[in-house]
Order: C-alpha cells, then sequence, then structure tokens
C-alpha cells in the first residue's frame, strides 16, 4: 500500500485513530474511536475535515458499527448499520463526500444475498471502507505525480487553504504534487497563505508540510499578491470545492484574486481536485452558491475576539476564480487543459479517460 | 476650533491626554502623560501609532518639558529642551513626521532673541505644537471635504489597514471623506479590511467608525476581492506611507490586490494622504525599499501562536501600488489626477496650488 506524507485517520481493527485537527498545530494527539457515534462527534466537532477525509471517516463509522454488531441477529444488525449510516448522515449538511461515501456503504450491504451472514457483511462494510480509504490514496498519489511534471527544480510553490494531507486520506490535492516533487529529489520551497478566517494555511498546511521535512514559509494572505508581483512565486497549486464545465471554480476565499495576481504576471495556476468536484450539471461559475458563514469566524482568532463588541462582520467562506484565470485542472483521469468546455465534459460520466 | 470624530490626544495645560491604543478596542482608557519621559514610552510602546499622530505627540512632549522648566535659568531650560528633543527623536526610527516635527519644535527655540525669557520661550513651544496639532485637523478636514465630492448617496465604501482618525489628530486621511459624509447626512457604509497581521482594520478602524455611528462592517482581507467583483463596492479610499513622483505609491500589505481587483472592475480608487507623504526626490515605485517586520507578527495574533513551532513566516509590511490602478490623489493642497507623472511634480515645493 502506499505511503502517505500524513496519516489523519487509519483503520485498526476494533477502533480508527485519528489526528486531533481541532489542537493542531499545538500538539499532534491522536483519539481512538470505536462506535460510530464517537465518529459522528467527532466530525461535527471538526476534529477531522476535508470533505473526502469526511467521506472516508463516516465510512470506517459504519464499518465500526458492524463489527459491534456482528453477534446480532441479521434483521438487528442491518437495522443498526441503517441508524449509523442515518447518524453519521446528519453530521455535516454541505459535504457531498459524506453522503457519497455513506450511498456506498449502503449499498455494500445492500447488494449480495439477504441471507447473507452477519460476518459476511461484515467483513464486506469493511472491505468498501478500506476501498473508498485506499481509492483516496492512489487518486491523490496519481494527481501528485500528473502535477510533479509541472515543478521545476528550485520552484516557489503558492498555496492557499489545506488542501493537503490532513483533507483527505494523506497525500492531499493541491499538495499532492509538493509530496511527490520531494519523493523524487526535488528542491522546492512552498508559500502557505495563512487563509484567514480559520487559518487553515498557518496551522495545518505549515504543520503537514514542514513535518515532511519541506520548507514552508507562512504569509499573510495579503502578502500574496505581492510576492506575485515581485517574481518569487512559480507556480499556484490550490484545491477547488466545486468545479462547473465552463472551468468556473469555487474554493475558500482569496483564490480569486490569487488567481488574478498570477494571471497578471503569467504565473501558472493549477487547480488539483479529483473528478468528483466536478459538477457536470453546471455550467457556470456565477451559478455555484457561496456559504456565508458566522461572522464570529472573523471577529475572533481562536477564540480571541478581535473587533470591537458589536461591530459586524462578513463572512463569505468561498470565491469563484474564472475560467479564464486557470492554467489547468489535474484530476487523477489526467490534466485537464483550455478549452475546458469541451475538455472538462469530456471526463464525465461514461466518457472515456483522458491521456 | 474643528470638532474632530476622535480626539486621540488632546493637550491639558499640565498635560496630554491620550487615548490607549494598545488595549483598544476591547476598552478605551486614557493615558495622562505629564513628561516627556512618559510621552516617549508611549510612543515606543505603540500607546499610540501613525506617523502623523507620532510627530504631534513628540511635539507635545517638548511642551511638557518646556512647562516642566520655565523656572530654570535660559541655559538649564534650553539644555533641558535639547534633551527632551533627543530622547523623543530616538523613540521610532523610521517615522518621518517624528522628526519634521521635532524640527519645527527646534527651529521654534532657536529663533526670536537669545535672552527671551523662559516663560517666553514656553509660550513659544507651547504654541508650536498646537499649531502642528491644529493644521492638521485642518489638513484632515480639507481632505475630507475633497473626498466627499466623490462620494454618493448610498454608497459602500472600502478601505484598508487604518487611516483614520486614531492616525492622525483625528480626523484621518483615507477615513476623512467618510466622516466628512456622515456629517453632511450621506447614507453610507464602510467594509474594513482587517488588515492582517496587526489588525488595525478589525481593531481600530471598526472602533472609530463605530464609535460615530457610521455602519462598518468587517471582513477578512481575502474577502475584498469577492466583494468588488461582485459590485459590493462602490469606492476604495486608502492612505499611504509614500507617494512618488510617478504615483506609484506604498502603503500597507494588500493594498495593490485591493487596487488590482478595483481597476479590473472599474470601481474608482483614490489614495487620500497628506502631501507630506509625496516624496519629491523619488521617481518611482520600485525604489521605495519595502520594510520586511519581524516573523512574530505572522506566526502569532494579539500574542497567541497561530503556527506550528519552528515554521517560518515572511512579513512585508507593505506593498506598492503602481499608478496606472489609481483615480487619483486626495492631499489638502487639492485632488491630483492623472497624468500624474506631471500633476504630482505641479504641487511640489514652490508650486502653486493646484485648484
Amino acid at each position: 500500500m502506499l505511503e502517505p506524507p500524513v496519516r489523519p485517520i487509519e483503520w485498526c481493527d476494533d477502533h480508527v485513530r485519528i489526528i486531533d485537527q481541532r489542537v493542531l498545530p499545538k500538539v499532534e494527539t491522536h483519539l481512538d474511536l470505536t462506535t460510530p457515534e464517537q465518529m459522528a462527534d467527532a466530525i461535527r466537532g471538526m476534529a477531522l475535515r476535508g470533505a473526502p477525509l469526511i467521506g472516508i471517516a463516516a465510512a470506517m463509522g459504519v464499518a465500526l458499527e458492524a463489527r459491534r454488531s456482528a453477534g446480532e441477529d441479521l434483521h438487528g444488525f442491518r437495522d443498526r448499520i441503517a441508524k449509523a449510516v442515518a447518524l453519521l448522515r446528519s453530521t455535516r449538511p454541505t459535504a457531498s463526500n459524506l453522503f457519497w461515501a455513506l450511498d456506498r456503504m449502503q449499498a455494500a450491504l445492500e447488494g449480495g444475498s439477504p441471507v447473507e451472514s452477519t460476518v459476511v457483511l461484515t467483513d464486506r462494510l469493511v472491505a468498501e471502507a478500506l476501498s473508498i480509504y485506499e481509492e483516496d490514496l492512489e487518486m491523490g498519489f496519481t494527481m501528485g505525480k500528473i502535477g510533479v511534471d509541472l515543478i521545476s527544480q528550485g520552484d516557489s510553490i503558492l498555496t492557499h487553504c489545506n488542501a493537503g494531507g490532513l483533507a483527505t486520506s494523506g497525500f492531499g490535492t493541491a499538495l499532492a504534487p509538493v509530496y511527490v516533487a520531494a519523493r523524487n529529489g526535488i528542491d522546492l520551497r512552498v508559500f502557505a497563505d495563512e487563509t484567514r478566517p480559520l487559518l487553515q494555511g498557518a496551522r495545518l498546511t505549515a504543520w503537514e508540510l514542514a513535518r515532511s521535512g519541506i520548507d514552508v514559509t507562512v504569509i499573510c494572505d495579503s502578502a500574496a499578491h505581492l510576492l506575485i508581483s515581485r517574481g518569487r512565486v512559480d507556480i499556484v497549486f490550490v484545491g477547488a470545492d466545486r468545479i462547473t464545465l465552463s472551468g468556473d471554480f469555487a474554493n475558500k476565499v482569496g483564490t480569486c484574486g490569487i488567481a488574478a495576481s498570477a494571471n497578471a504576471r503569467g504565473i501558472p495556476f493549477y487547480v488539483v481536485a479529483p473528478s468528483s468536484t466536478i459538477d457536470f450539471k453546471m455550467e457556470r461559475g456565477c451559478d455555484i452558491p457561496i456559504e456565508e458563514r458566522d461572522a464570529s469566524e472573523v471577529t475572533h482568532v481562536l477564540g480571541v475576539r478581535i473587533t470591537p463588541d458589536g461591530v459586524s462582520a462578513y463572512n463569505p467562506a468561498f470565491d469563484v476564480t474564472p475560467a479564464e484565470l486557470v492554467s489547468g485542472f489535474i484530476t487523477e483521469k489526467g490534466l485537464i487543459e483550455p478549452p475546458f468546455d469541451q475538455n472538462i465534459a469530456a471526463i464525465g460520466p461514461g466518457r472515456p479517460q483522458i491521456r
């Protein structure tokens, strides 16, 4: 099996071990979860985050229930699994990978003969959860191998937010090319935007790159434009939350400004995301709803209030970057280059893979 | 005398009362300073900040020394004043207004007859300090009156950092048009970038606007581009630390990215600064040195560490915005519009005022 740079989640047969991301980067603490209830609490309480990782965690939560209930009669077993699925489904309302992973677990349960033993069903559910995990590892590594061809010796790479190992099974999306490059002996440097309001860059990206021995420098989000305009960035890699058929895409707020700066200076700007991030039913970025999150994320930093009492704040979580600012999309199915309005649809459901 | 929206400093004859900006916005506390030593500590310790305000404070510190030493013989009086000037000069190495104000105080002492009484000299020094203060008030109000013509009923104004009353005698630079507009009954809304790393927008701009009853909303610096691109900003006002003859100017890091976004969307972008901010000896922005400040400002927020131990940070304090992104410069001498390479030099030393 592939050895990822970081292991935010591990299946340990009778429990699941996760890194508690709430206390990073101060301390690296693991939580051992033995029940789907504990897993639901961990997801809801954001002990782990990142859409791909949430999906994996939910699937493993169902597998934990199967292990616990393997001694039940078949009816009781199916009933308990259904309850665990419902519980895990309620943890985060918007993470599409969560529903996708739980649907896969449900399908694994429902396939096969209706009179299979709970032992066989348990084995099948555990295997499905591990498949989801391993497929994600494989996809991350594949995207890393595609992206590494874009990196040259000595490059300075800029990234925003945490689209790293901690958001996935371990390789990340935007950081996957960085990890593969480092393994290939390419000398590089990463500038990590701190990514206000929740500081995923300062806290998580910096932490996971530093522990892999990769040279990382944190900057305030405002300093990205200066770095780009002074020629100190060679290439930009970011993740994506939703990619439309036109190539317009949504990602953490701040991404669009970086894309504009990179474009103005002629710096390549790549989006790294599994093909499941593409919304094949949505044409253009203006149709993507922008989630507005609680103002307290802006008015407070790590629990400390920074604004005067009573002053309001506006907290859009995402922005939309227009396709014309994007150099390419790196997916596990290959590198998608312009014209995006043709080439994105070409990898849609039922279409052949590119290169 | 003009009534400013905020009084960060007041001359009270036997003492100087200042707002302690270190504890804003949590509490509004005043410090009563009676000696130049206390004033030097306040400047060095950043109980007050902002180049114009530092100049005023230093001048008042010298006036405090004159009050204290008025009973000395003439030689002892001059000696004590010289020591106070030297002490205050050493407080902040880069604030040009500090040296300019102390030079004015020195000139006030040295002018006149060499055998004047210490009482006459004291009156002259106090009067000079008050002149520096009142001229700054007048300049702020004048810039506000010029800028207000650019604001329409219902406008949303974006600003960055704190170029407000708290950085000056009370009207501010970038915020002066906002205050004058509010006094004129113009309905407006201000979006204040929080301005990492030191959060002058979230802490100071939000505080002073809110206490004047002006509708202010704090945003993360990363959200400015989204607001501008979605048409939610009508005009941008920022301050400046140095303006060159070409119109390229330096201001708090993050300014240039905002200017680029505003320009791309056709949103007017104005710089508000007294003419003393213009460096008539410097041609272009690429010659402006960018001060790099301590990494701890990035790695910590209000004393709380946000990055992993050992991870480095890069902390450029300013960036340079090219002239072509600027709609105009509002100075106390008038509005300077393009072509800047002709119109900025036209208000230089010995040139007639414009309009």
